[in-house]
């Protein structure tokens, strides 16, 4: 049988199940990463589960996300963080170092090996043939303390390139096409693997862009094949003995197919407000603009900075624009300083930023109100820059150079006259990593804003409970747990961050569902926790002592944080059972344990005298997890 | 007459007054400079007086302060000040280009002439003998238009400097020095004027750096000679024509005296949590430390930078530490780029933060809880830093560097073995400074946070006016505005900073004001508004109906602040009246038009049916500004 590259990685790291799309499979994890702002939930969850040191190959943890530190719990986190991964044996990445995502891919990716990252963005490696998968922080834990990763087998989509990109085109445009063709729930139970002629002309680079923003698909993760680009790249990073040649089997069958002819494209751009509404940079000429970022773990590249900074060489940015450049990591800024494309942003007007995720996460550089923001990122969701009324244009770092020059939308199409070549030799300097030192007794420092993350426990085997708060449709986690700037600081603090759950939609709850001292129940409609994967959403309630969750349905990534933390997820059978429940009722449940073996629970309205079947839709091991409190509680047991 | 420097630029810029030290003058203002954080206010106040083009002969508004933007606000801002410098004839500079005070000194500074400034560390630019005086944004504002300066003819205290800095020692320590001699009261109501020997082994950056933290003193000001050594600088920036030697005449008579011998000096650290709480750093040596960061208006010239490059080069900064850099300007990071000093910065692992003012006031790089941390900043308030429990000390460059080494507070005394010159040749490129255009019409663009700001009136002939809040001794302006990351980007809407007037010392006291619509009344002990000049501390007590405020002294410039806005301030003549006041009770007066005549007022406690003596002390001229209801509606009648 022919493989694809997915299938070969997969199978290779199979520990159970069957490889058959829609199947629940198992899967080793070798490499994990985190970030600070899921990180410091993960390592608290890993110290619930182990003391011992990490089970995995390697794992590192950055310090990306929170760095403004507008007061001290950001650096509390960082020293938590630090303490911590020297205590069970993680790489700890200091702050300033870089993203995460293209740290990683410079130093630590390996082909053919497998990466869980508590980040949607993780899929980046797979730029140099790794499956590399985002997951929330409870799995990264468990992952760390040995156990396998569980995920349903994925559909490959085969994306064919051919054709070579043209002047003023670049990798960004190349996943704009795909985001337009799928749209952003077209990747969604898929790997999307590129193969074909074309990959030979794309850096490993530009292919990290392509995988990392496929996470805008939806898509499980995206991958290319490991080539003689990609020795290329080891080479340059030092590192050619972490190369491996690896491509699908020629004339492997992939589940769906796509073709991308990149001499055909042309520069595009994500409008306000989804990644896949998707423009060409033609048709959007002469808006005027207010902001261009560069940055951001998709084109932070010593490539996309170099041809920004040869764009704007001897040029002045418009008076009407603000020009904010954030390099991806420490060695592309040095390069760059080295090389003079410093300098020639500078002069430009640029104004520099730290190494780090910076604006893309809304920490940071938020357009004036109403304004027009050109940036290189990966996501434009309303209100994410920090501005409600912002409006956000996602695009190459080519098109954001050119246009910051004109002061609005401007194509570059055919009209850039040099290519950065990707260097031969990187500057290597790994001093920033800091390496876990051998056995003595260690102890994780945590500073006052580090609160202990709630406990989840059985469900009760009988219960009678208050429906604490009844939602509409689509409820997404930004409702459930909000995020922003001013709340980022305090991922470690569920105490405080319980304080804001579901305000956006019930501005009581959190004071109503604390008031409940047995627990509480939520009643909500169709797609209940659609968005992030923000595992924030689950423990916020749990902290809040919510017990059951009642929907008309569930997003599958909220459905799962939900039953990690020991929630029941109910969904009705009759959906018009949903308008017979007010808030205030009180369910109440005989035998739950026994219950939970079944796919129907039978939960009554005391309050309203009525009988509910609910359906229990979980798989055996999800059934397993909630009769034993959560994957904390049962790995504990394990 | 053998004159001072001080006294002969006074005397070429006196328009009224005598001077001897303790009278009142008004002098001319060549020059002014606003920063974002006060600029705001300062141009809507300029736009509440004037629709014409400034008087002055240069006026630069710098954006520096509110540069993380983590919402719209502060990009709303910039955008104002953009629009409203062009329209009436203000340089511009961009967010980016620099700090205030590193890039007027670098660009704009005058030997010979005046500069007012809307920030507190304006005396910068005494380092090319330049009277530089910190003023708050009404006064700018005024000045602008045309108005003179009012201020107390300074006393001047000659500070004669002879040897030469040792190995490790630097112009931080001349200052530290100062202020361990001279506290942060000693420099009230004087000028610090440096002369002697020592002063021309001092580079222009390095005075620039005493005559910046001589703020700290609470002096009016701080000024050098300008000589050869000024000369080189004003070459070196392509500037000479700008040059104008200046010096005091020899033998002239100071009104107080001091000598540093340069030779002499150690190390030297501003200990928690006073400018003027100075130790030997040898004393500090072994301190553990989790934090430096280098940067601000004091330290953040390229020889500074340059220092610390050369310090760290070869060397990774201890784990324990977090060491960031804020480079004074794009003319320094340019430099720092082409000299090799960045790269040696980074490789170090320095985090390289965005040229401007960031940590030093509170805008990011916040310590861990119970933190220390080095700074080569100017002050080290308790909180100011955004950790409330961090331990702050202020050191040079070489100590901060090298201390960052070691994990540790280390001295760098006689182990440094290198000089760094002054440049003989700076990177000059003033494409960030947008010029403002000739004529047409133009209007300035006020973002939805940019409030109209509150307008003074007269105080009502004849009252009865509630006692809103009653206050202990020592309340401080940070008691009647908070400034923090969080409030700061509100400075440009006192009606939402009004919400926080007062609160840390009476948390209702704005509903309480609000809720009386005629207007009320503050009632406080003794130095009633000390600590920083923020006018702030006036208009939101202004906005809230204040007319009045009784108490038993008041700080200098908050007095004055009041005056400008229209307020009353009176002092009791007999304490023990403060005693027979309690909240809620209803003052009145008759006649107060009449009564502001004088030196006495009367006023009456309906509710406990007492009549106070009460003490109006002020100058002619503010008697006349509160006749005509503040500096804004007098300067319109003119």
């Amino acid at each position: 049988m022919k493989k694809t590259l997915t299938y070969k990685i997969l199978e290779n790291h199979l520990v159970s199940g069957e490889m058959t799309p829609g199947e629940g499979i198992a899967i080793k994890i070798d490499n994990t990463l985190t970030q600070d702002s899921t990180g410091t939930m993960a390592y608290l969850q890993y110290e619930a589960i182990s003391e011992d040191k990490v089970k995995t190959k390697r794992s590192v943890a950055y310090i990306d996300h929170n760095m403004l530190q507008t007061g001290p719990e950001n650096m509390d986190d960082h020293i938590y963080i630090q303490t911590v991964t020297d205590k069970i044996g993680v790489i700890y990445s200091r702050p300033g170092n870089g993203i995460c995502h293209r740290l990683n891919l410079e130093r630590f990716s390996m082909p053919g090996e497998t990466l869980l990252g508590s980040d949607s963005h993780t899929p980046t490696c797979g730029g140099v043939g790794m499956i590399a998968i985002g997951a929330g922080g409870l799995d990264i834990a468990a992952a760390m303390a040995g156990s396998e990763y569980y995920l349903t087998m994925p559909k490959v989509v085969g994306v064919k390139l051919t054709g070579k990109l043209g002047n003023g085109v670049s990798a960004k445009d190349v996943i704009l096409e795909v985001l337009r063709r799928l749209s952003v729930k077209g990747g969604v139970g898929k790997v999307i693997e590129y193969y074909g002629e074309g990959v030979k002309s794309l850096t490993v680079s530009q292919r990290g862009s392509i995988t990392n923003m496929g996470a805008e698909l939806g898509a499980t993760t995206s991958i290319f094949p490991s080539d003689s680009e990609t020795l290329k790249f080891f080479k340059a990073q030092g590192r050619e003995d972490d190369f491996k040649e690896l491509s699908a089997d020629e004339g492997c069958v992939y589940d769906e197919n796509l073709e991308i002819n990149l001499s055909e494209l042309k520069p595009l751009a994500a409008c306000p407000h989804s990644p896949d509404n998707v423009k060409d940079v033609k048709e959007l000429e002469g808006t005027k603009i207010t902001q261009v970022s560069i940055g951001s773990c998709t084109n932070s590249s010593y490539e996309d900075l170099m041809t920004a900074a040869k764009i704007l060489k001897g040029k002045t940015i418009a008076d009407n624009v603000s020009l904010t450049i954030a390099p991806g990591s420490r060695q592309v800024l040095d390069m760059l300083s080295r090389d003079g494309g410093l300098s020639d942003l500078i002069n430009a007007g640029a104004r520099i930023l730290e190494c780090g995720c910076g604006p893309c996460i809304g920490m940071g550089q938020s357009p004036n109100s109403g304004g027009v923001s050109l940036r290189t990122f990966n996501r434009n969701f309303k209100g994410r820059s920090g501005t409600v009324d912002a409006n956000v244009y996602l695009v190459s770092p080519e098109v954001a150079a050119y246009s910051a020059i004109k002061g609005e939308i401007a194509d570059p199409y055919e009209k850039i006259d040099f290519v950065i070549e990707e260097p031969t030799e990187y500057i290597i300097n790994d001093n920033m990593f800091i390496m876990p030192k051998p056995d003595k007794n260690k102890v994780s420092v945590k500073g006052p804003n580090i609160k202990p993350f709630p406990k989840a426990s059985v469900i009760y085997d009988n219960f009678d409970l208050k429906v604490v708060t009844k939602l509409e449709d689509n409820i997404t986690t930004d409702d459930i747990m909000p995020s922003n700037a001013k709340l980022l600081p305090f991922r470690s603090n569920i105490e405080y961050l319980s304080e804001f759950c579901l305000r956006p939609v019930d501005e009581n709850f959190s004071k109503k569902a604390k008031a409940e001292e047995k627990g509480s129940i939520i009643v909500a409609g169709d797609n209940y926790g659609q968005g992030s994967s923000r595992e924030h959403a689950a423990l916020a309630p749990l902290y809040l002592g919510v017990k059951v969750v009642i929907t008309k349905s569930f997003a599958r990534i909220h459905k799962n944080n939900l039953i990690n933390n020991g929630i029941v997820p109910l969904t009705f059978i009759n959906e018009d059972d949903y308008d017979t429940i007010d808030i205030d009722d009180v369910l109440s449940a005989k035998d739950m344990l026994k219950q939970l073996d079944g796919d129907e629970i039978i939960i009554k309205n005391e309050t309203k005298n009525k009988e509910y079947k609910l359906r229990l839709e979980v798989s055996d091991r999800e059934r397993m997890l909630l009769k034993n409190g959560g994957l904390i509680n049962y790995l504990k047991t394990k």
